[in-house]
């Protein structure tokens, strides 16, 4: 059997449910996969533990927002540890930050540096560095997978990277941000603008300081983040034509529905004669027999064309984070498959 | 720069169409994967060519109809070849032949043995061997790919067998066939069964004799290939139920419509207590918020329900073969990626 040890940092929704799952299929892992995955430290903002035979997977998952502290030691970091421990696989799952990428961006070029592979949902670093951390995986000869970071469970980035394999991809479109496309499916069913997005808060699809979604940035985030991975870009964030949402009137959203199209809110990549991609976020009014056009509110999904492969579209219906985490499970799957 | 001696057997609409791909991809295959592809040898049912050297692929994808055999010596044929030349990857392009699987089933067993990759689209070998024929792969620490086999350029097996990784797939749904979705889309707006099948045939999408589309074999076969590629089944044509659609009632088309429900034809693998799948293809009145009810009738498209990763659905818009032809060169790209 091999053996891997791995460290996580992060012990919110994805990864709590990540040890969860691992906890779980640690028999398939061992059947089909000969793998012995053993947590042999973890921390999240609060502390830290390190056990080189092992933490009690269960009773990481079963925190419930206790710190990990109180299995270990209070104060102990992620940077600590990463310093100390040997490991072989680094998962990171701390929340986004879109200013710094921290915690999460230091952890992750500690880790590479010490020649883990990373795997991680967390967008921030990916969409502030991701050319840099691509370069430090390289060099120290490891993987960084990220397959969760942009649709959740739904594999947009390997689909892109592996099965288009030989193409040039003409356009990417994808319904990536649950919070518009719901306010978007409410105001079309004729709801005004702020009882929308209230009924998305309530819905728990959007965050009750709505900024983020209706302006467009989490949208941005993740196509910056598919321009890199996938397009091969070199994409920041103000490289993105960026349209928001905030205050839509009823009535755009009403006489679109009345012209038999469907308005969502798309993220788009569009191949140009130079060689380059066009990068958008906006209003889009979808003739009906569109991919994205097809669906639900609490779906995401992506559709890509391309030279070769004509037009494939991808959708997850996702309704907790468990495919998020279980993208984790994927990432480290694919590196010891 | 790496070289891959390759040998091809079928120049029908796959066969050519992908060596006129691997031509225009040339500079994509040595500038981005580092890779020199050489068509060292080529046959189809009237001859073959061989040439060390690697034989024009411009010229090989142009011959339209004419024999390969014009290019180097009638008669020769793959299995001659195999014996023969030396190459690193067999791509296999004849014809599905149900009853014997011949001449893939043969050829493929042959390239297996003496060591080499196989990358196919046919789906009779595939039907009627594969449990066989992943043995013989194993054995000779080569792979055996097909990632065009079941929908075309889909990568249907890709996700199963990757993005999956780890679940517990408890259900694959998919819209399969071209012929019948078609029919029954223009059965719901009110063409007799005839009419349909003669429209279908006229759109190019059903065979002159469409016995196997209307009695459900083609998908039958789609189904036993991902059972036993994706779910890890040993089965065979005779373990899927199956219905057909040869003389459907237009009322009973209308009715299902008048239901608010769609009608389609549905290839259906579910998970049983015990562990094992029921296998089943036939009509199914689809709610209109199921994946494969917004799918058009020249799509094909799969849903897979995990325990892991939600429900994932996939879909292609396939206006013609460059796609099924495509899915080679992925097949090759993730050999050698």
């Amino acid at each position: 059997m091999r053996r891997v040890n791995a460290v996580l940092s992060g012990l919110g929704n994805i990864g709590s449910r990540f040890i969860g799952v691992l906890d779980r299929k640690r028999d398939v892992l061992r059947d089909k996969y000969d793998l012995d995955v053993c947590l042999v430290a973890a921390a999240d903002v609060e502390g830290g533990a390190v056990a080189p035979d092992g933490l009690d997977l269960a009773r990481v998952a079963g925190l419930r927002g206790t710190s990990i502290g109180t299995l270990g030691r209070p104060g102990l970091t992620i940077l600590d540890i990463l310093r100390e421990v040997d490991a072989d696989i680094f998962f990171e799952a701390t929340p986004v930050n879109l200013k710094t990428g921290e915690p999460g961006l230091s952890a992750i070029r500690a880790a590479l540096g010490r020649g883990m592979h990373v795997v991680t949902t967390n967008k921030g670093p990916l969409a502030l560095a991701y050319g840099e951390l691509r370069a430090l995986a390289r060099a120290s000869s490891v993987q960084l997978r990220h397959s969760g970071a942009v649709l959740g469970g739904l594999p947009t980035v390997n689909i892109g990277q592996r099965d288009l394999a030989g193409a040039t991809i003409l356009r990417v479109e994808a319904q990536v941000n649950l919070a518009n496309s719901y306010i978007l499916h409410q105001m079309a069913r004729g709801m005004s603008y702020f009882d929308a997005v209230r009924s998305a808060q309530e819905q728990g699809c959007c965050d009750k300081d709505e900024a983020l979604d209706v302006e467009g940035w989490d949208a941005v985030i993740k196509l910056v983040i598919l321009a890199n991975s996938v397009l091969g870009m070199d994409a920041h964030l103000d490289d993105v034509q960026r349209e928001g949402i905030a205050h839509l009137r009823a009535e755009a959203v009403l006489d679109v529905r009345a012209s038999g199209r469907v308005l969502k809110y798309v993220a788009e990549a569009a191949y140009q004669e130079n060689g380059r991609y066009d990068l958008r976020c906006g209003l889009r009014a979808l003739p009906p027999d569109h991919p994205l056009a097809a669906l639900g509110p609490l779906q995401m999904g992506v559709v890509y064309t391309s030279d070769l492969y004509g037009t494939i579209s991808a959708a997850i219906r996702e309704e907790e984070p468990t495919p998020s985490a279980s993208s984790m499970l994927r990432d480290l799957l694919t590196i010891y498959g």
